[in-house]
């Protein structure tokens, strides 16, 4: 049986500023991407976060961002590795205190914006993050794009990897991402979302935004967002096409776990 | 024999700007205060310090501040106790992902400036403190003032402390130190310092500021401080002098080890 | 005929966090405070909300906060008068060049949550705001609570002021705010507000929270709220009623120009 | 008589972090740029560091930066022209609020580190940062590279420019800096730099890295830096063969007065 986890940004708001809806995503997700105060979130909004999500037995993730509030974290910073090692291995400890405190460890890490954008373009800014997570703990995950850098050098490394499809982006026939300053780059229809996974659940595949073009990508976390009116509905719904295929909605440790168990 | 552990911040540098001589420090004393980017530090420069504690056999503490770059965590902030757990939760884990990398473990938590004058004034900043310390790892040691609430906040959670005494500070016939808005709060000449050191070295006591009531106060840890000239050279004095009476410099983790295989 | 000006805090969202309803206030009120990126907002932010000011034609205010946006203000921080007055003359400033940018001058100075608070409590405080306001332009309105320090600190330096009045909070007997830690202190339902702002319409009177005691309040200009759900229609609402009271609405600065005409 | 200004980065400490000598760099310069608060700077420095400049009788320029304090404003972020032209706007005015205060006005504006470079490379940043200026005051002058594009983008907006040389970087054959990246991009020998600027003074040339190649370099200004150890030496010996040169050292602005004056 076919297993995919589904993974949320959560714990973005800020202060008094609210963002998403995590109540409503933690109801779809299995793992949830923690903000870690640098590009949204703050040590309060982080313990709610972190407690509602234990509540509900999600997955933790780090999502370590640029330290870029003002730009939540999606404006590319000309940092150097050695920073962004610094600046992850901080983030990833500062998440797990609050998990330490849930009595939950965390599963894996997953850059934000920018950073993530970073990773996958930069050799030297994945191998960077992947030496971070290592150094942590040597059991996390690192969650990147299918066929991407991040995955690759956290692989090179011995770490376990997860391979990220997007569900509600555009891919270019090379299996890259549409660039958001394109048209099209984001898929806002419902029902075009839910017929892509669909079609991927039977298939294996997406339709590249030539149209023509099937690409086969390995995907063993599909990436929602909640950040949007009718996102966590979406999200919902996606959940439900996949599990109407046959899918089994679980989080990558709960696999991991199941794959070790196999004799 | 007695035994003191001697302790300074480090690692209050921020990006360009250095502050303090982390290194001359290093050789002086046995536990180490190290910033965690709330009053001062950044990831990088937690990463350095970290560094060079771990490589001069210095334990490691988290000195969690005030979000208060500017004012560098001495300006009171009116901060719930439930913002407190929070933020002392974030620092002791960022600080903890340094220590990983250094194959290091965090021994202390000692509050910064305003943090730390808050907690000695307010029973529920105190409990905060120590919750959130208790919460991240049952073994790790609270710093605070001898005789003060920091340390019965800690003793109340089951936590081992350690009373700190100031050695360039003053103190009041009731066991409080003189607030620095006072004259002579702070004791500047090196000659003073080093004699009240050898002088509570000798009969555990500390003259007040009246000269006339001898204070006994316990302690486990004495602070020193780096980030004025001439500091880490008072620093090397006051050990060579407290060594000259006979007392052994060691961390406070060693000393628990100690006592734990006595038989 | 009577005249009353409307101020309400504008652009208060922060990067890409939205809060409160610029646009419907706009409609109703005519004096804006504008956030200036220490408690609020950021460049982008204040150039949007001063734009939509300048376009709605409402008098534009400086709200200067303490730097704290995790706390968006409302903390109380242990600052200096001194640096009280030079983090005002930055905001003012900040705001002058977005003022400047739309052909329009600054009207008013209104600090923002704790700095309020400080102001009224602290006459030295109070004095530090009226020098930044006078040292900046001696022709800028302080506005303050009515009856309060902060329009005496302006008073005594010569400069013009508007004494405030909120419509959505209650008043103990003394004339002061009841404060938010007690029930009651913020008054909810949209029918009382407007019966309380009719009633001050036709005696100049407010009842105090004890039920029996009138206080006669100097209302130069009225404070009303749009950062809650249905706060910018209960804003329109009370205009409504003080217009049917026979009151005009316009800003200070329009009063100011009206008596300077008289003969 | 030749005449140019000399100017210097001032005012970049921060909280209780000290950087530069601005004392010692307000005896030599005649035009100060004043970090502003986002990669260097705070209210209460500001206030000191144009104190200091306005007592010394050195104009005043607006030194805004990229919102990265951690990078001190020399990492490039990716950020558009329409924010550029906002944080700048910001920043004038910031600064504008202290020039008040003195009863000064701002001379010019000169933007700092990775936005400086952004700015040369750019010309729609360069725009922004042009429109931010004369939407500001349309009298200040713009600081930009000799040759390059910021003082085309303010010429081009009809605005006053001055072409800036920088004593002690070295540059490339068809007049570009050479890159820091780069060995010998910057020079330390003090002999070398006054010889530089001697030769200048005589020829109204420098010498390009590859010794052969002499630029004609128009300089209204020369920069000079103050915050390295020995640099404000350096700086006045500069001054002195300059003047030993008979060039008269006066501030951009002095120099616009004395030409509109003559007949």
């Amino acid at each position: 049986m076919r297993r995919v986890d589904l993974n949320a940004d959560l714990g973005e708001s800020f202060g008094v500023y609210t963002l998403g809806d995590d109540a409503a995503l933690l109801r779809v997700v299995t793992s949830a991407n923690v903000a870690c105060g640098f590009h949204a979130g703050d040590p309060s909004t982080m313990a709610r976060a972190v407690g509602l999500a234990a509540a509900s037995g999600v997955a933790l993730g780090a999502h370590p961002g640029l330290p870029d509030l003002a730009g939540f974290g999606r404006r590319r910073l000309d940092i150097t590795p050695a920073e962004v090692r610094d600046l992850v291995t901080y983030q990833i400890g500062a998440l797990a205190g609050f998990a330490a405190r849930e009595e939950q460890t965390v599963q894996h890490v997953k850059p934000h914006g920018a950073l993530y954008a970073l990773a996958e373009e930069n050799p030297a800014v994945a191998a960077a993050i992947a030496q971070a997570v290592r150094e942590w703990d040597g059991t996390l995950i690192v969650f990147g794009q299918s066929g991407g850098g991040l995955v690759a050098a956290g692989n090179a490394l011995g770490l376990q990897t997860a391979s990220e499809v997007f569900a509600d982006r555009a891919y270019s026939p090379d299996g890259s991402l549409v660039p958001r300053s394109l048209p099209n780059a984001v898929l806002h229809d419902p029902e075009i979302v839910a017929a892509r996974m669909a079609h991927w659940a039977r298939t294996g595949t997406l339709l590249a935004a030539d149209g023509t073009t099937a690409l086969t990508l390995t995907a063993d976390t599909i990436c929602l967002h909640g950040d949007s009116p009718g996102a966590s509905a979406l999200a919902g719904r996606v959940r439900s096409v996949l599990e109407a295929e046959g899918v089994s909605v679980q989080s990558v440790k709960q696999s991991v776990k199941q794959e070790v168990r196999k004799p």
